[in-house]
């Protein structure tokens, strides 16, 4: 079946691997055998289990996880999250520390202040339209927990390396996730909304440290407390199966045709340095970030003009390139050049943004 | 492309229209000529406004709502539903009335009272193992809502009529909405999991009545309050965009195949008649609810003894009839016939049963 697909740089939901789509396809109607859709099958069923194992398997050998970490499927994204959080993690008298680098830290910050939790916004890049990830920063000696998103969607920055500090690390990865390897055992929770990076919307993946288990207070209701999922293998309740069937393809691709996150990193870089380095040679395109704090996921641009801004991406999509318009909160392009977002994707588009120069500049 | 398929009897996720199934595989890898999986669009793009506006659209229609009532989709499934209601809609020296038959209903009881609130557990059939639903039941006066589960898949009894009271009803309809008309001007809220009549797993659809919107107290999580999802039509963050799609093909088959829910509620009694016919025409087997109270969707019942029910399950699913195990609580038996469950599929149970019965008597 030969059907028209386009180049695909969302922001989120975004482009997911071809060969991920095909498979889901071609079993649509009878998952593995069974004579059932994915989406027909339960989930207290074997072929079922065997997904959310394989999921959680793979997320344990591509994060390289140690046994202290448990690997989560939850609802409700990101946002979700950031409610969570403070809810089971911030104890009478506790405090924590965020980091605030963007709209989606910001929103984390006030879904903590609105349970009457202590917050310390430690450093902040807002001095500077959040163009930059800040150094040298004053974090909290007590703090119960330090909290950062790792990678932002809508100015394209990117932590290059994390805080090396004695506080557990929880991070917002929604937009980075499975991009590149790093050290996890740091980290007290890692989550993940999947729709950029490693699957569909609707479901997000959290990674527990299982001393962080250990501070969810008694009295929380039972979707909101992350013991629930912990105790059931994420399957308290009906999951969402086809994310996690999904996610659980994406993972395979990553680790089976890929070969793992090393090798994801190389390509990611190779893909930012070719976009980048275009930009960088243009007197048309302008990037927005700050260089040493640039994403390699979502690359931010901006044209002479509104005009020739709103010309290029309607030019670019009747040529085949979709999702290049920047959040609708700041405008501009962004090519957001996730893990399935392959050299050849961004190749023509950098042949594309060259042509659009030529005859436009 | 002809794939092996099963009668499938799952109690959730069950089975979804063939040909709904069929229209999201054909479109798969390019939805409506976008070059992009309905995986891969943005939940801010066109495309998906109109997949989410036909889906309320529709189900405005199916369920003859008035302007007083908004269709929302939240994640976290009627679990989370329980957590919401009690934490939405009673505020401080509120109480609600909440009639318990069974193990969903006991775990809404639950998720209310771990709040501190107020509930009257005002009638029960805990006494005979939840195998009807209660009448004339006393109500109080003065309650915020009144809390039933208009079917419970589990012991398999179901309202045949909702309570005519003046207090604002609120209902568990995660196992029959969409299964037959009712009068919906009575319901605060009407919330079920799509899993089971309506969807895949992954999206919750609540209808709340606007006064019900009015009741969210300031100073609740985003995520936590109606009011959120309300104001954004169900997109303040990304909405779980497959589960809605895919329903929102469910419905549209409901509308302009099946023809409406008077014609769906007349093909579901046909269903139940059959079976239940059957039923109590046979010695061998046993209903295990009672008879005025059972359910058109959830069918219960037992053998003569565990070992046949074992070889009945395993019998069967030999011969394509998937999803006959009863809930790993109860035991037994149980034929989940949701609206995707054709005719066709009871009649060839019942064969199946026929035959099974003769050789097992």
């Amino acid at each position: 079946m030969t059907q028209h697909r386009i180049y695909n740089f969302n922001a989120g939901p975004a482009a997911l691997p071809l060969p991920v789509l095909e498979e889901i396809q071609a079993s649509f109607l009878d998952f593995q055998g069974t004579g059932m859709s994915i989406t027909e099958i339960s989930h207290r069923s074997k072929p079922f289990d065997a997904v959310i194992n394989d999921a959680v398997g793979r997320t344990q050998r591509l994060l390289k996880l140690g046994d202290d970490h448990q690997v989560l499927f939850i609802q409700g994204g990101a946002s979700m999250q950031f409610c969570m959080i403070p809810m089971n993690f911030l104890g009478e008298g506790d405090a924590a520390d965020y980091v605030n680098t963007g709209a989606w830290s910001t929103k984390a910050i006030k879904e903590a202040r609105i349970q009457g939790k202590t917050v310390n916004v430690v450093a902040s890049s807002e001095d500077k339209d959040f163009s930059y990830i800040p150094g040298n920063i004053p974090f909290t000696k007590d703090a119960a927990f330090a909290h950062i998103t790792s990678n932002n969607t809508i100015k394209g920055t990117q932590w290059a390396e994390f805080p090396d500090i004695q506080t557990p690390l929880v991070s917002d990865m929604s937009s980075d996730i499975m991009s590149r390897p790093f050290d996890a055992s740091r980290f007290g929770l890692i989550y993940a909304g999947a729709q950029k990076n490693i699957g569909p919307a609707g479901v997000c993946m959290a990674i527990i440290r299982k001393d962080f288990l250990d501070r969810t207070p008694a009295g929380l209701p039972a979707m909101l407390k992350y013991t629930t999922f912990a105790d059931k293998n994420s399957m308290f309740n009906t999951p969402p199966c086809f994310a996690i069937y999904t996610l659980q393809l994406v993972l395979k691709w990553l680790e089976e045709t890929v070969g793992g996150l090393d090798k994801m990193a190389a390509v990611n870089q190779e893909k930012a340095d070719a976009l980048y380095g275009f930009i960088d040679n243009s007197d048309f395109y302008r990037g927005t970030a700050e260089k040493e704090s640039r994403s390699r996921m979502n690359v931010t641009f901006r044209l002479p003009s509104e005009d020739l801004e709103k010309r290029f991406i309607e030019t670019a999509l009747g040529e085949g390139f979709g999702g290049l318009k920047g959040h609708r909160s700041v405008g501009g392009c962004r090519a957001s050049i996730y893990n399935a977002t392959g050299i050849d994707a961004v190749n023509a588009l950098v042949a594309f943004m060259a042509e659009f120069e030529k005859k436009n500049a």
